[in-house]
C-alpha cells in the first residue's frame, strides 16, 4: 500500500514495473548488453515507413479516425483474422487500439467489476496482472508446470474457479516463457470457459513467431467460443513498430459497444499515422515477417547454445515461440532473489535482464531474456556472463 | 444496466457516446454541414508534419520511448509549463500521454477507488464523467449557473463534498460551454481542495484559445496546490493534430510513479512518431497557434451573429474560450429532448450537432456547436437552419 494520501488503493497494490525499472537503471550503465526489453532492435520495414510518410504528406493524419479505426484497416484486419487465425470475423467486430495493451485493458474493464476474479497463468506478462488490479479486480494466479515445458495446468485451473470468476486472461506465445499453448490445451480451456460462463481474453502479440513446428492457435476460432472470447493482437511486434502503438481486438459484435465505452476514455482512437502504417503492414508483402522470424530463430538457438555453456548457473525450457525465454537461476539452490540478481548482473557484468519476480510469484529465481536483438548482442551479453560466473 | 452477462456493471452504467454516435449517423447523410466534433478541420502545420516525417526517415520511431516520453520532449514541456502556465514544473514531473484523455484516465485511476466520489461541473465533457464511472467511482455533478455565464457555483461545490469525495475534475476553457474559469474562481476552488484534502484534476486542452481578454489560468500554478493538482494538457487541439494522439500531464514528482502504474497498462508509452511531431510543435514558431486562434475568433463571432438571427430558437452565452459553444434550445418551452432535436436537425436539415444531454443532466435542452470549421461551413449550417426553422 502506498502511504501517499493521494494515491488510490488500486495503484497502491501495484509495485513499480520491474521491466521499466530495469530499462531506467540500464540507461545509467555505459555500453550495456541489453536483453531486457521486448522491443525489436530492427527498424520498421521501409514500405511501412513510406506509407506513414505518404499519409502525413497527403494530410490524412491530422484528425481523429472513427473510434473503432479506419474502415479500410478494420476490413483488412477481418480478412487476416479469417485467413490466418481462422476467426470468423467481420470488420464491425474490430476495434483498432493503442497497441494490444490498450485493447486488453478496455476488454478487462468491459468484463470485470471490483472484486471479480480473473484467472491468469504464472509466470505471465506482468502488465496483464496489473490491468486486473487497476480494474480493482482480483488476479488468481495458476502456476504453469515448468518441469513439463511450462504446461498449462487444466486441473488446477478448474480448482481456481469461484463464483466471482469472470475471465481467463493469457498470452500465447507466452511472454515471458515463450510457450506456445497448443490447440488441445486451448480446447480444454474453452470447455472450462463454456461450462462456467467465463470470458477468455487473449494476448496474441507474438502469433507470427513460432518455431520447431509449434503452431499458433487462436481460441476465438472455436465456433462455440465466439461469444466468450476477446482476442487482442498487435502490429507492433510482428512488424518491428512498437513505437507506433497500434493493435486491435476482435469480439462478437454485440460486445463491441461495451468495450468501446472503455476504449474512448482511454484513447478516443488509435494514432492515425500509425493506422496508415498498419494498413501498409497488413496489406503489404509479408516477407519481412518471415525474415524477422528467421532471425529470431537464429538468435534463439544461439542463446540456447550459450546458456548450455552456463548450465551450472541456468536451466531453461527452449521457447517454442515469441522472442523471449525464461531461464531458471540455479545458484543459491534455486532460491535466488531475482531482483537482486538482475541488479548485480547489470552493475557488475553490464548485462541488462528482467527479474522473474515481475511475472508472478512462480517467476522468482528466474530471469527473462529477449532474443529480439542481434547475434552480436547475444554474444556480448554471454561473453560477459561467462566471465562473470566463470 | 446492460443485460449482457458478459459486460461489467461499470460499462453497463454508461450510455453510448452521443458525440461518437452523432459522428456515425452524420456519415450516413450526404453533404452534411458538420458542427458536431471538436476536431479542427485544418491540416497540421507543415513544420510539424515534416518533423514527423524526418523522425520516421531517421529510424527514430520504430521502438518504444521511455514510458514517460522522450526526455527532450519532457524538458520542452517543463519549460512551457513554467513560462506559459506559471506551473513550477520539472521534466521528471511530466508524463507524455495518448492525448490529454489517457492522462486524465490514468490520473483518475491513480486517485480514486470504487465508490469514491469526484465532483464535476455540469455541463461538462462527457468523457470525464465516463472516466469516473469506468473507475467504478461516483460522479457528483454540480450545476454551473447558466444565467450568470455558466459561473462555477462555489457554495454548491462545498455542499457536494462528502467523506468519500476524493477529487474535483474540470476543463477550462470548458468543453462544451467555452467558459474560461477565471483566476478568482479557481483560487476559491483551490481553497476548497486544500481544506478538504482533495485532488484537482484539470483538462486544459483549450488553454491557447481564449478571446475578449479572458485569461487562461492553471490551478497548478498556485504554490499551495503543487501536491494537490494533476494538470492535463494536449498538443492535439493547439496544433490541429488530434489524430496524432499526444498530450501530457504534470503532477508533483512523488505522484508520478503512482500515475505511471495506470499509464503503462493503458498505453506503455505515447506514439513515438507523434512525440517527435509534438517536439517540433512546442519548440517551433508559435505563429500557427495565433493563426488558429484568430480564425476561431472569426468563426465564433460569425456563429454568434448567425445565432442572433435565430433568437426565437436559441439563446446562448458567448464563449470566452475553446472552439465550442452550448446554445439553449428555446422551442418547446425549454424542455426539448436534445437527442431527438439533433437527430431531426441532422435528418431534416442536414446539420450535424451534438445533443446537450451528452454533457450531464443540465445539458438537456441544449446542443453543442463546434466553430473549429471554416466560415463557409458555419454559413452553410446556419443557412440550412434558417430555412428549417423559418
Amino acid at each position: 500500500m502506498s502511504d501517499d494520501w493521494r494515491a488510490s488503493n488500486r495503484v497502491g497494490r501495484i509495485g513499480k514495473s520491474a521491466i521499466h525499472e530495469m530499462t531506467r537503471l540500464s540507461k545509467q550503465v555505459e555500453d550495456v548488453a541489453f536483453l531486457s526489453w521486448a522491443k525489436p532492435t530492427s527498424d520498421t520495414p521501409e514500405h511501412i515507413k513510406q506509407a506513414a510518410i505518404g499519409a502525413i504528406e497527403k494530410g490524412l493524419t491530422a484528425g481523429y479516425s472513427s473510434t473503432s479505426g479506419l474502415p479500410q484497416l478494420q476490413q483488412a484486419i477481418a480478412e487476416k483474422l479469417n485467413s490466418f487465425n481462422r476467426i470468423n470475423a467481420e470488420a464491425s467486430e474490430i476495434i483498432v487500439t493503442v497497441g494490444a495493451i490498450e485493447g486488453l485493458c478496455a476488454a478487462v474493464m468491459a468484463i470485470i467489476d471490483p472484486g471479480d476474479e480473473v484467472i491468469l497463468p504464472t509466470p505471465t506478462y506482468s502488465t496483464h496482472i496489473r490491468q486486473v488490479v487497476i480494474a480493482s479486480g482480483k488476479p488468481v494466479l495458476v502456476p504453469l508446470v515448468e518441469e513439463e515445458g511450462f504446461r498449462w495446468d487444466i486441473e488446477a485451473t478448474k480448482r481456481a474457479i469461484t463464483p466471482r470468476t469472470k475471465a481467463i486472461l493469457y498470452c500465447s506465445p507466452s511472454n515471458p516463457t515463450g510457450t506456445v499453448f497448443d490447440e488441445a490445451t486451448l480446447r480444454q480451456l474453452s470447455e472450462i470457459a463454456l461450462e462456467n460462463n467465463l470470458m477468455v481474453i487473449t494476448d496474441e502479440a507474438y502469433e507470427f513467431f513460432t518455431f520447431d513446428g509449434h503452431q499458433h492457435f487462436s481460441i476465438g476460432s472455436i465456433p462455440e467460443m465466439r461469444r466468450n472470447t476477446i482476442s487482442c493482437f498487435t502490429f507492433t511486434k510482428t512488424y518491428a513498430m512498437t513505437g507506433y502503438r497500434v493493435g486491435y481486438l476482435h469480439a462478437e459484435e454485440s460486445l463491441i459497444p461495451q468495450i468501446t465505452k472503455a476504449h474512448i476514455p482511454f484513447a478516443i482512437c488509435a494514432p492515425v499515422v500509425s493506422q496508415y502504417a498498419a494498413l501498409a503492414a497488413i496489406k503489404g508483402d509479408q516477407d519481412c515477417v518471415a525474415k524477422f522470424r528467421d532471425h529470431y530463430l537464429i538468435t534463439r538457438d544461439l542463446m540456447c547454445e550459450r546458456l548450455d555453456r552456463l548450465s551450472s548457473v541456468f536451466a531453461y525450457v527452449k521457447p517454442g515461440g515469441s522472442y523471449l525465454m525464461f531461464p531458471k537461476i540455479l545458484v543459491d539452490g534455486g532460491k535466488t532473489d531475482s531482483s537482486l540478481f538482475c541488479r548485480k548482473l547489470l552493475q557488475e557484468a553490464r548485462v541488462s535482464t528482467t527479474p522473474g519476480i515481475a511475472f508472478g510469484p512462480t517467476g522468482e529465481s528466474h530471469l527473462r531474456l529477449s532474443f529480439c536483438v542481434s547475434e552480436d548482442e547475444v554474444n556480448k551479453a554471454f561473453d560477459r556472463m561467462e566471465a562473470y560466473f566463470g
